[in-house]
């Protein structure tokens, strides 16, 4: 099969609380990709601000803003000035007391051509979401690009075969998970590299199952607890792009600033699917019992 | 929590056209395992017989043989023997015309106390495996033992996330591989390991997706291609064990006989799944197309 070229970038970066530098940043990245000829780029969960969950408190609600707004507005003149698709990730306020975890997609024309609301919200010491976040109701539906159809999913999600599954499902070229994960810098070495690794190969897993490319941009840095009960997060970057069966194209390291930019082959998706017809095994029949809680 | 071990063993080995060659060495190390103190011992798929379906021959189905009958003997006199449980994995002739690929538990007593035919039937070049086996029909359901609900899939299944997340919904407290899987010697060395590669990053996956450790066995040696069209296949090995992170407890070499004993600690898995509840957050109301072949 002829190959189709699609060169993605994926920025990684540090955040702040002064909302104009962490976007600085992704802008800086965002423009560093475009000029190496990236013509997809993703940045990472929730890039405009800390990751603010790591304590509850009311009055970061005030951080959510509405889709379209501020953000979206700034992310489609910067696609549609660098002719690129652009994924962004934004905390959103859809209603006073109704707000999401939302990934949305600009065009290369400057408009948005589909959002996702984060469908599975995790909720444990450090990453308090269940507090901030209503679980999405857009379901799993890849969004369609003049670059393919996006199965643009949310951090936690990236845990779940099903998610992936369903994307590829609805003929996703690509999966794709913004992220913001770290963990406890007091945790022993080993048990840091362990969840580091879990993260990795799962991520690398779903691109096995379906056949797909994977793009996860993560954060870096340590961002300290406000209410100082813990050692805070420190995250692990390890931004990578994995082609369909799960070999790293691009990897990132754990701490620094970086602009990955790599090429992807769409075709060999298909000749991957071709060697390897998981989809064409499938029992369907006998999965019903996947809807279930627990099957007892 | 109280640490649970259950110390498992693994056996990995080369197989051939003589039958009694064969159990020899699959006795031999069943024996090895339960010297070292093993519970729980796994063979290889298909071990009583070279890998048959490397072609299409209606002569093969002899090798075909009832379940019970004179391989679940063999298994169930040595599992008492040694007083351990033990899986096997056979070439069931049910019917005439009626084959498939089951694996089979003998508890400490010698009895067999379930089978698992084989869902997921690969077919490729090499792999002509739709032709000798009927895709099981006993669906996804652990076995249950004096040491633990076994989650026993087989070979192809290993790449379906479903087939795991089933087992692990049905309570399994581990998920159990036999496997017979290579390449073509004459593959490029980078794609035969991106192959090896992709497969144990999705088992390893599954133990992260499930919070449960993995055992997986595979073969090892060269076998030709009896109707010389190929350079036959050569399996890949690499028998591993890994525990509810992903992480590796244990892990054989490519291509040398090895007895894998290593300890489980089946509390563990519990400790994992507080951390990372993964089985709390799945949107199961979302999750109804899984069962669909496509969603177009």
């Amino acid at each position: 099969m002829t190959a189709k070229t699609l060169r993605v970038g994926l920025v990684q970066q540090a955040c702040s609380n002064d909302r104009a530098v962490s976007i600085a940043a992704s802008e800086a990245g965002v423009r560093d990709a475009a000029a190496r000829g990236a013509k997809l780029v993703m940045l990472q969960e929730l890039h405009t601000s800390l990751y603010f969950c790591q304590h509850e408190s009311t009055d970061l609600f005030d951080l959510a803003e509405p889709i379209p707004g501020p953000s979206t507005e700034w992310l489609g003149r910067l696609a549609k000035e660098l002719d690129i698709v652009l994924v962004g990730s934004l905390f959103e306020r859809r209603a006073p007391g109704l707000y999401h975890n939302t990934a949305v997609v600009m065009d290369r024309d400057g408009t948005m051509v589909g959002k996702y609301r984060k469908m599975h919200i995790p909720d444990d010491p450090g990453y308090y979401e269940k507090f901030y976040f209503t679980p999405g109701d857009l379901g799993f539906t890849p969004i369609a690009t003049s670059v393919g159809k996006l199965g643009l999913l949310v951090c936690w999600d990236q845990w779940y075969p099903e998610a992936a599954r369903l994307m590829a499902l609805a003929g996703a070229d690509l999966l794709l998970y913004p992220t913001a994960i770290g963990n406890n810098p007091e945790d022993p070495e080993d048990e840091r590299e362990r969840q580091r690794e879990a993260w990795v190969t799962i991520q690398r897993a779903h691109a096995v199952a379906n056949g797909l490319p994977v793009l996860v941009a993560n954060r870096i840095g340590h961002e300290p607890d406000p209410t100082g009960q813990t050692p805070g997060q420190r995250f692990w970057g390890t931004s990578f792009v994995a082609g369909p069966r799960g070999e790293f194209l691009a990897r990132a390291s754990t701490d620094q600033p970086e602009v990955l930019v790599v090429d992807i082959d769409l075709a060999r998706s298909e000749n991957v699917r071709r060697w390897w017809p998981f989809l064409r095994d499938r029992r369907i029949e006998a999965y019903g019992d996947l809807v279930k809680r627990f099957r007892d």
